[in-house]
């Protein structure tokens, strides 16, 4: 199964998110080609899995909505605007193969282009006219902002603990699925009980698809990556793999050795293959397949329907992907 | 006449704003007390001049007006967030003698603070249940971000003229001093052609008030703007003053050098020189007297009260002001 085929009850809706996109980058053309340019490279590709969660989610309550297009497009959006800003700060030259914006246009004009976009996705957020998905929408960038200002704030700290990590992906990830998934069910009219199940259910995915992803930052290839291996603990973030070591081993560690500035690239070598050869890998994807699991459960709850097994399907392939 | 005069009609209100800022604040003391500190630092001072605009303009129809707090705040947020984002494209060290965000703690949390307070910014919008201001929010924070946009792909461009210099300052500015009086206006229930009117006014004092801060990086003292004179022109920036001076003399003038990249010490210093030798200080100043008297004669369509005196004063006070 790959996310096209499962995407399917939802593939006309995210035609239309592309084109609210293909709108959004026209209408700079002639007034402002270099905004346009940027908005065409930005706006391309991806998952779009928070669109398809919006969709997915609405449509498992009401088979026929007509105003969740503009949120899906809002929740894309900053996600696009947080990955522009997270790539000039982390001053990242290419993001899944692509050459990232602050390389090509500077980071001066990431900065703003970032600030355009969640301008943009606020936009798309109010015009539903529904003023609870409108607050959700600012409560969640503030969640998100806070997450990575934890993030930055430990990096290379030497107090790593499972609270301080699950704290910071709940902020960085979980926030902006939880809302993907609560602000579809809103707008579908659901009742307060769905309502909070697909929240809980976007929440808990959030969670196995950030563990996942860390996970894949020290198996995958530097080809599969598009950047080398381990890139998260080169730039001072402790992620599950890492902080499993620390836990096993408290008293000497590579990564705690890393993290107090000793023998760096010999350590960061000596952490990958440890973590491999410890079964830390497989122990991450427990913890990645504990919350799936949870999101699946919550399931149970909703009628059945082709976008609740769509969902279901979701929380499986996340835990599995590759890339 | 100063500032804290002026604002007499709304002292009260603009207390009730500084409170939500402590609360703002406070509310990160103990769990993170990184971004309290951050936060601490930076919602304090300044003009407060947004948020005395939205309740001024709301108390020009209503005098008993109870939502309007919570806009003033995130209008103020809003205008704080530029700033931070601003220095931290500029490398800025210090904003009106005070060291800014990102020298005291780095470029990258700085990026992540601007967008917290846009956060924050968009909840105390969204919290005044009014939709059209929640809207209006965004698509201000759009306009800003394309006029910062713009100022960017201009820097030392050769091609300056009045029509792109308006274009920026409209944006950049005149966009958030409209909605700070439009915004006011709606949450005071005004008729549409209040509103209009009052939205008018504040984008004309957004045009006197940008004008009058591009000459004051010329005729200022180094110790009252806080950076070295002629600021904007050395980071490449043309301001109403260099532009004057183009349109004077188009086939050799200093700041045509300068943009070019010939003698740049010595050119910046001949057209400070050369700037106010020919009258454009005084030229510029008519030019912003024209968008401020336009702002005051608009107030005719509005009630007598205090708070129309106020926003008459205030036009007249913010072309006269020397920082």
């Amino acid at each position: 199964m790959d996310l096209k085929t499962l995407y399917t009850p939802v593939t006309r809706d995210l035609a239309d998110v592309e084109a609210n996109f293909k709108a959004l980058a026209d209408f700079w053309k002639r007034e402002f080609p270099e905004l346009h340019d940027m908005l065409r490279h930005i706006l391309v590709g991806g998952k779009i899995l928070r669109p398809a969660l919006t969709f997915m989610s609405g449509r498992c309550i009401d088979s026929n909505i007509g105003r969740i297009l503009n949120m899906a497009t809002a929740n894309e959006l900053m996600h696009i605007a947080t990955l522009v800003h997270d790539d000039a700060i982390d001053r990242a030259d290419t993001r899944r193969g692509r050459v990232t914006v602050n390389k090509l246009w500077g980071t001066e004009k990431a900065i703003l282009l970032g600030d355009f976009l969640f301008a943009r996705a606020g936009e798309f957020a109010a015009s539903t006219d529904n003023l609870r998905v409108t607050k959700l929408f600012s409560q969640t960038l503030g969640i998100i902002a806070v997450g990575e200002l934890r993030q930055a704030r430990d990096l290379f700290s030497p107090n790593q603990n499972m609270e301080g990590y699950l704290q910071r992906i709940s902020g960085k990830t979980a926030a902006l699925l939880k809302m993907s998934a609560e602000s579809g069910a809103v707008l579908a009219g659901g009742t307060e009980a769905q309502i909070q199940t697909l929240a809980n259910y976007g929440y808990n995915l959030g969670l196995a698809f950030q563990i996942v992803d860390d996970i894949l930052d020290y198996i995958g290839t530097e080809k599969e990556l598009g950047k080398p291996v381990g890139s998260d603990l080169r730039q001072g973030t402790v992620t599950l793999p890492a902080l499993l070591l620390i836990q096993r081993y408290p008293d000497a560690n590579p990564v705690s050795e890393f993290l107090a500035g000793h023998d760096r690239e010999q350590n960061i070598a000596k952490a990958i293959e440890q973590i491999k050869r410890d079964g830390l890998i497989e122990e991450s994807y427990q913890e990645a397949v504990k919350y799936s699991e949870k999101a699946i459960g919550l399931l149970a709850g909703l009628p059945e329907s082709p976008c609740r097994e769509g969902l279901r399907e979701l929380a499986v392939y996340l835990v599995r992907r590759r890339n």
